[in-house]
């Protein structure tokens, strides 16, 4: 019998409705490269949602997908990208940033996130011009990749610097769902619009076989975005696919559904968890749960599970990851919970 | 009623089987970015087909990503792509492999191929080093961009002065499908493992929602293939819809079957053509059918099909391109040939 | 004894007058990067000539960098080149081009020119949006690269439709000042301000060591041109030497006057050839001379001078070429034209 | 009258012999592109310093160029650069090297310098393949950007490192005379070759107009070199002048004679600074000087002289940076000095 797995949010397909919606539209003939009905729809949907009429709303198939696309198209060569240094562009994407020409300078995070006050070091040390790589674009994730939330202040104070520093602002959505659907959470998608310049809606982590929604809010940003698309191979022929996907997704409130789903979870894991008198690493904010256990514990605990250990501690302990997903059932969690006991 | 459509070969989703298979493996936990079961087995079985027990494989999301991994994997920053003026990398990717960096050789193409006549005048043109950027890989693709077929005995001259003069040889199998299974074809997949140093496999025009199959049988090229598919956005989370969907492809000779339908498809079509007195503007090889209509029927016949009318042609006449697919039906082209009588 | 060379107008070092100035002013202590105050009176008196007080003005170390530095700064990553098949960009400098990133579209030249049909047509072929790079900079060099000039009324044509369809205008001046200085040019500097979006005026070819001057007349274009400078390798820290050399071009008309020397040395050669009973290939319009030889006669020639056999013709005779400098005396022409009747 | 400078190495032209051997070889005429005769001879004396009669040698113009050639022709797209944090491609490029498509991995610098416990800190943050670039190349300056040396001690754990991991190990040498001239230094040019795939001998700074020798010790890396110089505009047409310059920098021992001159200087400098009783803020072991004074003296000392004040400290003082060079006279060094006293 496999081992029951908190390793990540992705390890599933798709949730039962959006493969349903694939098998009842599959036979109708639509045109390629996303120009289908179902990819129209989801985007009228989506702008509801967004309280934005005129934002234009493109679908590609993956987040380093996204994060490419979306930097090729608002960079020149000599303009530069400024990121926390856990963002997901710098450390886990293979140099894709870099492989398309542009520098990422680097900012000390905290708890995951970018401050103001990063920014403003960040432009002070990269102004020796034209000797430095022009900083033009702040990147950031939300959620973290550590899991932790921007709050709307924090957001709203980024954007308004990047507004007066003339920054463009770009959220990375992989887990967005999981943020708008936190408990704390007080950012809403129209805020993004406000906010931000360009973002995208993950959907892959969410519930979707694959797909990433990128949201462009300055117009200035969106006219030739398409190009981009096709050319970094983003520009899938049965674009319907991703349209089908996202349609069900937010013709309901189906997205945000599965998120919440996903951080109960976490926080039902983690309430086991400091119910057996165990400590957190971080507090549990979207759907990662960083909790610390002794060895003893994680071994025994791995015959039954998949999860990492993240970090050894002093006492014969390790910091252990635990992800939830759509997919986590209540039950999963309780047997997990259950054998903390031992 | 929607019309019915011969705009191209990937109108609808994907085939029945191949959603089967997604819906029933959907909850199972798997490793992400390909490590899954099903990629592992689906490999197994291409490899079989194969007859190339070693042969490197990776699944990725689009035919453009397809050729930007393959050919950022194996060229140095001043090496070239030859390539027909047809190639779909030169016409119809925007740019895809100069934004990546490399200058493509554009040689004349004959019936969409390139000939060892072509390639050693591109070779004979671009000496003058280092003043030119030198030609390291030949691109071709097969089928070819229209529709037609190389030989056994073609794909063997060309590979025989690739080896010669220590150039690449890297076929696009956007239609490798369509080229495989065509009446008049004497290529076989173990052909390609011989002549060719990479290959790829397409899977969304011949029945999947999505995914291309790269096949490399140079091993020097294999090693640190998959940085490459990372850093341009191709690796999927959730690697296993590619991998389910190649397995059910593989597993028995499904790929080969919808292939070969689609092909019947246009043979029918074809002589429903020719039958009710109509001319053909080239041989019907694959799933495409170029014929010569009036334009008045043109016109009548679009009030209840789609197709691309391609070029006009002397005498109130034009040629239009018919495409067929897995999911063309018989009574669908029946329909067709019978308006062709007026 | 060495051979006199006709193979190029870059054999010899530079004119005396700017060895001497780099001697005289060696020891100032200047500003680096091009800050210095001889760059600063060498755009100067540019301006002055080019009738245009504020065209923003940099020197660059080669004519390839010229090339690289300016189209970076021009075009975003889905925008291409449109280059007759000639050009230098396309033939001649290693990819360069595409290796920053950009498709080179290829029109057919008349003469070594880019036509207004040309490049119409080039729009016409590359407008399947966005499957296509997009057209959005037209590169021709003046003069040519076979030596042939573009008159006022061809370069106000292509200027006129490069303003009707949004596309930038840059000159390749490697050999601008041969064009400026021919007997047939009716073209000024203050014409290309007026016609073009940015041009470079050749310094090496004339007579300086090495140097390149860009001059940009579109506002746009400028803001931001000294990061691709320095980010291409471009930014010299004794920016002096180029500013030095230029000063001592344009503070007289040296600059024309070894263009125009080079022209009358062809002009010579040209008349020393055909009064020798030998016909020209193309009329000999800058410095270049393209001449048909019997082949026993060239090789005799061979044992004293050094010039390019171009390509053979019928009756055992061939096409060479005689490249003229401002360093080409009257004598190395009398001796050559000498040699010609046996 | 001009203020005195110390703000750099690259204030003046070049050392008067240079001039000279420019005047003196400037009507010969030489083939282009690096292929003359003053090429090929400096190329032969540098071998023999070298003490490596098969290094491949290229001459190009910039220090930036050389970085962005030498590592062009290293590195394949997925392939990173481990550099110290003051690295000079990482700081004062603008983001020439990302430009070219490569991630730079930032390693904390001490007194300038990289360790190999650094490195290796590097390697084991930067394998979590393929989600990471693969660090292939380790790049470091001697004299680092901070004036400091590294031991022959140093380079060989360095190198050890290197070879045992699979690192490149190439060194950027735009102050590598000063670095070899030093009194402490205990690194030769053949411990370069034997320690190094690739390094270059800047002569911009050191008393040549311009120029780089980029000096290839590992074979691997020759052979298509000179496609990546062309590729990125580095050839020049008229290579004499940079073959000219190092011939006459090392038919003798001109070079390191320069070097030391300005080492010298700045001994001197510091002697009188120390002397009149200030401190310095870091041993002076080339040719810079940082030194603690008032601000008061500061403002006075402005008034005759040009330098940069560093950064601000306690008690109303500064640290400045006084820069020497081979044009550098005892006589500015003691009207410094004598200031230094009121």
């Amino acid at each position: 019998m496999p081992l029951s797995s908190f390793l990540d949010d992705y390890s599933e397909g798709a949730h039962p409705h959006i493969l349903d919606k694939l098998c009842e539209t599959n036979l109708s003939q639509q045109k390629p490269y996303g120009d289908d009905e179902y990819s129209d729809k989801a985007k009228e949907h989506l702008r509801d949602k967004l309280q934005s009429p005129d934002a234009a709303i493109y679908f590609v198939a993956s987040g380093t997908l996204a994060n490419i696309i979306s930097i090729a198209n608002c960079l020149r060569p000599h303009e530069a990208v400024i990121s926390a240094s856990s963002g997901h562009i710098l450390v886990r994407e293979t140099g894709a940033i870099e492989a398309i020409g542009h520098k990422i300078i680097v900012v000390d995070q905290e708890n995951g996130k970018l401050t103001p006050k990063g920014i403003q070091d960040a432009l002070h040390k990269n102004a020796h011009y034209p000797h430095m790589a022009k900083p033009r674009l702040v990147y950031l994730s939300n959620a973290t990749e550590v899991g932790t939330l921007y709050t709307r202040a924090e957001l709203t104070a980024v954007s308004l610097l990047c507004r007066q520093r003339g920054l463009l602002l770009f959220v990375d959505g992989a887990r967005l769902g999981a943020a708008l659907s936190a408990v704390k959470n007080d950012v809403t998608l129209p805020d993004l619009v406000r906010l931000t310049d360009l973002f995208w809606i993950g959907g892959t982590k969410v519930g979707m076989l694959l797909g990433e929604a990128i949201v462009i809010n300055n117009k200035a940003l969106a006219e030739d975005f398409s190009f981009h698309i096709k050319q970094r191979g983003g520009l899938l022929a049965k674009g319907r696919i991703l349209g089908v996907q996202f349609l069900e997704m937010f013709r309901s409130n189906l997205y945000f559904e599965l998120a919440k789903h996903a951080n109960e979870m976490a926080q039902l894991l983690s309430s086991g968890l400091t119910g057996a008198g165990y400590k957190l690493d971080a507090e549990t904010e979207t759907n990662q749960v960083f909790a610390i256990l002794p060895n003893a514990l994680i071994a025994k605990l791995q015959n039954e599970f998949q999860f990492y250990v993240w970090e050894e501690v002093p006492g014969d302990k390790a910091v252990v990851r635990l992800v939830t997903s759509w997919a986590t059932s209540k039950e999963q969690v309780a047997a997990f919970v259950k054998r903390l006991d031992g």
